[in-house]
C-alpha cells in the first residue's frame, strides 16, 4: 500500500453531470477556494472550450493563485482522422493555461468501434499523440481510461494496448475508470495490482456509485496500489454519482495512516461538505459518513448509555477529528437521559422520576404525534420545557394579525400584514410589506417588536425550511417549517407545525424572537448575581 | 459463493433508530406488507416488550399471515445473573409469538466488561442458555454477533468463543455485526472465511456504512461464503445507517447469479423502494444505486448520444430490470436531441436547427436561470413549450383574487380566498375558505372554473411540493413549488416559482388546470379525426 495518496476532485466536471445541478461562474470560484483549502491535490474543473461559462471560469482563475491544488482542464483524446493541432477540443485544452490536463481516451473496444466509430489502431494513435502534445508543451498530464473495466472483461489485451499507448505518449498517471459504475471491489483490486505490476507510472482509481461500491471501490484499489483516486467531494455526478470523497479521505488517512490532505485541515472535512452542500444548493445526505448530521447521532437508548460509559462502544471515530460532532436526538425512543439532561439545565433538582419528566415526555409525545420533530430544533424544545416547568412568562401577546395578498399586484411587494400585539399593557399596530406572505408577517411583527425590544434590531433569519409532513393530501397537507435566526453572534432554530404554512410560520417566528429575548434576559440577570 | 442468500430486512428495528424516522403500528403493517410481497426472507420487527406500540403490532401481526417471510422478534440475551424464566425482556420475546427470534450477545470483551459490566465467562452463559431456551420452544434461533469485528480485533480468541456458545446453544445461523460501522471489505471477507471454515451452522453479515462501505461488506461476506445477509431495504438505520438491500439484492441477483427474492420479484425492487420511503415520510435518495430516480438519468450530451447508441455504453444494466427507467434530462447541458423529441411531438415538422428550437433552447435557459427545473415537471414543460410555438391558448383569465388570513381566526379555517375569472367573455366570481391560503386558492378556483369546465370536478391534487431554492435569505427566498394532480386515471407534475409562495403556487396550479383541459380537448380532438 502507498505511504501517500493524490486527490484529484471532479465536482466541477462529473459532479456537474448530477441530476438537479447548475453551476455558475461565481460558484466554480468558490467551490475552488473551498477545495484547495481543504488540501485536495488536484481540481478538475471542466472543459474550457464546451460553453462561454467555463471560458469566463478559467479566464478569471489565471489570476487566482492556489495554495495546494493544481487546477486541472479535461478534455477527450482529439477526434478520429485529424490531428491535434487541427482539434478545435485539444486547443482548447490549452487555451486554458493549466499546470494539468485530465485525457480521457476509449479503452473499451465496443465503444471505439460503436460509439466514436473508428478502428482500434487509430484510437491508440489518437491516445498517443493528445497526451505526447500536452507532454510536449510541459503540462503534466492524467489519463482517464474510460471504462477500463469494461473493456477489460471484453477484450483484455487491447484495454492493455491503450494503457500502453497512454503510457507511450508520457502520461504521468493512468487512472482506471470504471465509468457504469458496474464493477465489484474483488475484480478492482485484482485488476489495479496487474496494472502496477505492468506499468512503471502513476496508477489511479476513478469509481461510481451505481452497485453502491464507489468508495469500497478505491480502498481496495488503493490497497492495491493506487497512488491516485477521482472522485467527487460530496459524491454527486452523473446518474448514482462518484466515489464520495469526503468518505475517502479519513477512510485512508485515519484508519489506514495514508496521507492524502494536510493532517491539520482534517478538523475542515465536515465544514468543507457543508460548504459545497451550500454552494451546490443541495441538502447533504444527514446519513453521509464522517461530515452528514447523523454521523454520530444516536437515538436508541442503548446506544445513549453505551457512549456515554465509553464513546467507542458505538461511535468508531471520535468526531472531532473530522469537525462533526456527537448528537443525542430528542424523541420517544431516545430514552428519559437526553430529555431530563435538557431539563437539568433549567432545573438543576429535577430527576427521572419527578411528575416534570413524565408530563414533559409526555408533551413531547403528544407534539411529535401532531408532525413536530426537535431534533433540529433544540430552541423551541427549551421553550417547551420552560412552559412546562412555569418557568416561562411571554414576552408580548398576539392582539391580531391581517394578512393580504392579491393579483394583480399593484407594486413589486404583492402581500401586506397589518399587525397588533400588546406588551406590558401597551398595544402597538403597525403593518409592512413583503415578498409573499410570510415575509411581510416576520417585518410587521419585527417592526411592532422593535418598539419595546431595540435589541432585537440585529436579529434576522438565515434560513427557512418547509416540509410537507403528509403530502398526499397535496393542499391540505400539515407543513412544518423550521427557521433559523442569527443575531450575528450565535444562531438558533425553532419549528412550527400546522395544516396552515402561515400558522406554522408564526409558531417558528415567535418562538425565534421569544428564545432570543430570554437569552438577553439570562445575560442581564447574571451580571447581578 | 452460495447459490442462494437470505435477506433479512430491519427496517423496523433498525431503521427505526434513524433521525427522523418514526412509525406508526399502521405503518409498520404496510411495511411487513410490501416486503412480504417483495419477496424477502425475514423481517424484523422490534422489541417486543419496548413499548405499548409493538406489543399492539406483534397482536395484529398474529391474524396477517405472510406468504413469503418469516417475522423475526429481537431482543438480547437474558440480562447477567439471572435465569431465562425470570428475564422480562426474554419473556416478552416468547409472548410475541413469532416463528424466528433474532438475539444479540456481545462478541467484544470490551462491551461485556465495560458496558454491560459482567465477567467474560457469565456473558458466554447468558449467550448459550438464552438460544437453547428458545430452540426447546422450537424458534428459529438467529444469533447477532454485536460488534464481532471490533472483538476480534480486541480479542480473537474470545469472539470465536462466543460464537462456539451460540453453537452451544443451537444458534441457526451466526451472524457476524460491524455494529460500529468501521470495518474494511478485506477484513470482511478474511473473517468470515475463517468462520465458515471453524463452524458447520449458516454464517450471516451485519454491516453499517459508517465507512460508505455497508454494501462492499455484505458482498465480500458472500464472496467468502455468507448465507445470510441483514440490512435495511432503502438503508435508512442508526447513524450513517445500515447495508441497503435495495442495492445487495440487485448486486448478488443480477450481477453473480445468486438467488435472494422470486425472479418474478425483481422488477418490484423500485417500486418497493418508493413505497417504503413514501410509508417512512422521506425522500428516497434520488442517487440510490438501481432504485432512485437519478440511477439511470443522463444529462451530459455525449452520454445521451452514447445511451441512444447503444445503451450498455453508459448503463451498467437495462433499467427495467428493477422496474425504473432511463431518463433523458432537460437541462442546459443536455443537448439538444431531448428538447427536441419533446419539441417533435407537438409539431413533428421542426428540426434541430428551427428558428423555433432556438427560441425554445433560450427561454429553458432563462427559466433555469430563474429557478425553474423541469426534471420533474414535463406538464409544465410541454405548456412552454406550447406557447413558444403559438400552440396554446388560456383555458381562461384571471381577473383578481385577493387572499386573507387572519389570526386570531373565528373558525376552523384561516385563511379566504375571492376570485374573479372570466372564459370567453363571461365572468364568474366566487369565494372558498381553506386550511391556509394555497388550499383555499385551490378551491375557489376550481369552483369558479367547474361552471365553465365541469370535467374539473375528478381532478385533486395528490402532491405538493415546497422547495427554498436560495434558503440563506430566509424568508424572502425564492421557492419552487411542484404540484402533483390526477384525474383517478393518469397524474401530471407542474411547477411554479417565485420569491411568493403565493404566486409559485398559483403558476403551478394554473399549469395543472390547463394541463388538464389541453388533454381533455386532445381527446375530442381525435374523435374527429
Amino acid at each position: 500500500m502507498p505511504q501517500r495518496v493524490e486527490i484529484f476532485d471532479s465536482t466541477l466536471r462529473d459532479g456537474a453531470q448530477a441530476e438537479g445541478i447548475s453551476f455558475s461562474v461565481e460558484d466554480k470560484l468558490k467551490i475552488v477556494k473551498a477545495l484547495d483549502e481543504l488540501g485536495i491535490s488536484y481540481i478538475e474543473a471542466g472543459n474550457p472550450g464546451s460553453n462561454p461559462k467555463d471560458i469566463e471560469f478559467f479566464e478569471k482563475m489565471r489570476t487566482m493563485p492556489l495554495k495546494n491544488a493544481r487546477l486541472t482542464a479535461f478534455g477527450s483524446t482529439r477526434r478520429r482522422d485529424t490531428t491535434v493541432e487541427n482539434d478545435k477540443n485539444v486547443q482548447s485544452l490549452v487555451s486554458a493555461f493549466t499546470p494539468a490536463v485530465a485525457i480521457f481516451g476509449k479503452s473499451w473496444d465496443f465503444h471505439v468501434t460503436e460509439i466514436i466509430k473508428t478502428t482500434l489502431e487509430e484510437n491508440l494513435k489518437m491516445v498517443k499523440e493528445t497526451l505526447a502534445y500536452f507532454k510536449k508543451l510541459g503540462k503534466e498530464v492524467i489519463f482517464d481510461a474510460e471504462h477500463f473495466f469494461d473493456g477489460y472483461s471484453s477484450n483484455p489485451e487491447y484495454a492493455f494496448k491503450v494503457l500502453e499507448a497512454a503510457v507511450e505518449g508520457g502520461a504521468d498517471c493512468l487512472v482506471l475508470c470504471d465509468t457504469n459504475g458496474a464493477c465489484f471491489p474483488s475484480t478492482v483490486f485484482e485488476l489495479v495490482r496487474k496494472v502496477k505490476e505492468t506499468f512503471k507510472v502513476k496508477v489511479g482509481i476513478h469509481a461510481h456509485n451505481d452497485c453502491g461500491m464507489a468508495v469500497a471501490n478505491s480502498i481496495l484499489a488503493v490497497e492495491a496500489g493506487a497512488e491516485h483516486v477521482q472522485g467527487t467531494y460530496i459524491g454527486f455526478g452523473e446518474r448514482c454519482g462518484n466515489a464520495n470523497l469526503s468518505t475517502i479521505i479519513p477512510n485512508l488517512q485515519l484508519k489506514k495512516g495514508i496521507h492524502c490532505i494536510p493532517e491539520d485541515r482534517m478538523s475542515s472535512l465536515t465544514f468543507t461538505a457543508r460548504k459545497l452542500a451550500e454552494i451546490a444548493n443541495i441538502s447533504l445526505n444527514k446519513r453521509d459518513p464522517y461530515v452528514g448530521s447523523s454521523a454520530f447521532a444516536h437515538k436508541g437508548g442503548m446506544h445513549i448509555d453505551g457512549v456515554c460509559k465509553a464513546s467507542a462502544s458505538f461511535e468508531h471515530i471520535d468526531p472531532e477529528l473530522v469537525g462533526n460532532k456527537r448528537r443525542f436526538l430528542m424523541s420517544e425512543v431516545s430514552g428519559r437521559n437526553t430529555i431530563l439532561e435538557k431539563i437539568r439545565e433549567i432545573n438543576p433538582s429535577i430527576n427521572k422520576e419527578s411528575a416534570e419528566t413524565q408530563a414533559i415526555i409526555q408533551k413531547l409525545k403528544e407534539l411529535e404525534h401532531e408532525g413536530y420533530q426537535f431534533e433540529g430544533a433544540e430552541s423551541s424544545f427549551e421553550l417547551i420545557i420552560r412552559k412546562q416547568l412555569g418557568k416561562y412568562k411571554p414576552f408580548f401577546e398576539l392582539e391580531k394579525f391581517k394578512l393580504m395578498t392579491e393579483q394583480p399586484d399593484r407594486g413589486s411587494q404583492s402581500a401586506s400584514a397589518l399587525i397588533k400585539i400588546k406588551v406590558d399593557g401597551v398595544s402597538e399596530i403597525t403593518a409592512a410589506e413583503g415578498d409573499g406572505p410570510v415575509h411581510a408577517l416576520d417585518r410587521a411583527l419585527r417592526k411592532a417588536l422593535e418598539v419595546f425590544y431595540p435589541e432585537l434590531s440585529h436579529v434576522h433569519l438565515t434560513d427557512f425550511k418547509v416540509r410537507v409532513i403528509d403530502s398526499r393530501s397535496a393542499t391540505a397537507a400539515k407543513v412544518r417549517v423550521l427557521i433559523e435566526s442569527t443575531d450575528g453572534e450565535t444562531s438558533w432554530t425553532t419549528v412550527g407545525v400546522s395544516r396552515d404554512i402561515i400558522e406554522a410560520s408564526w409558531i417558528a417566528l415567535v418562538d425565534s424572537i421569544e428564545y432570543k429575548l430570554l437569552k438577553e434576559l439570562e445575560k442581564k440577570i447574571k451580571v447581578y448575581i
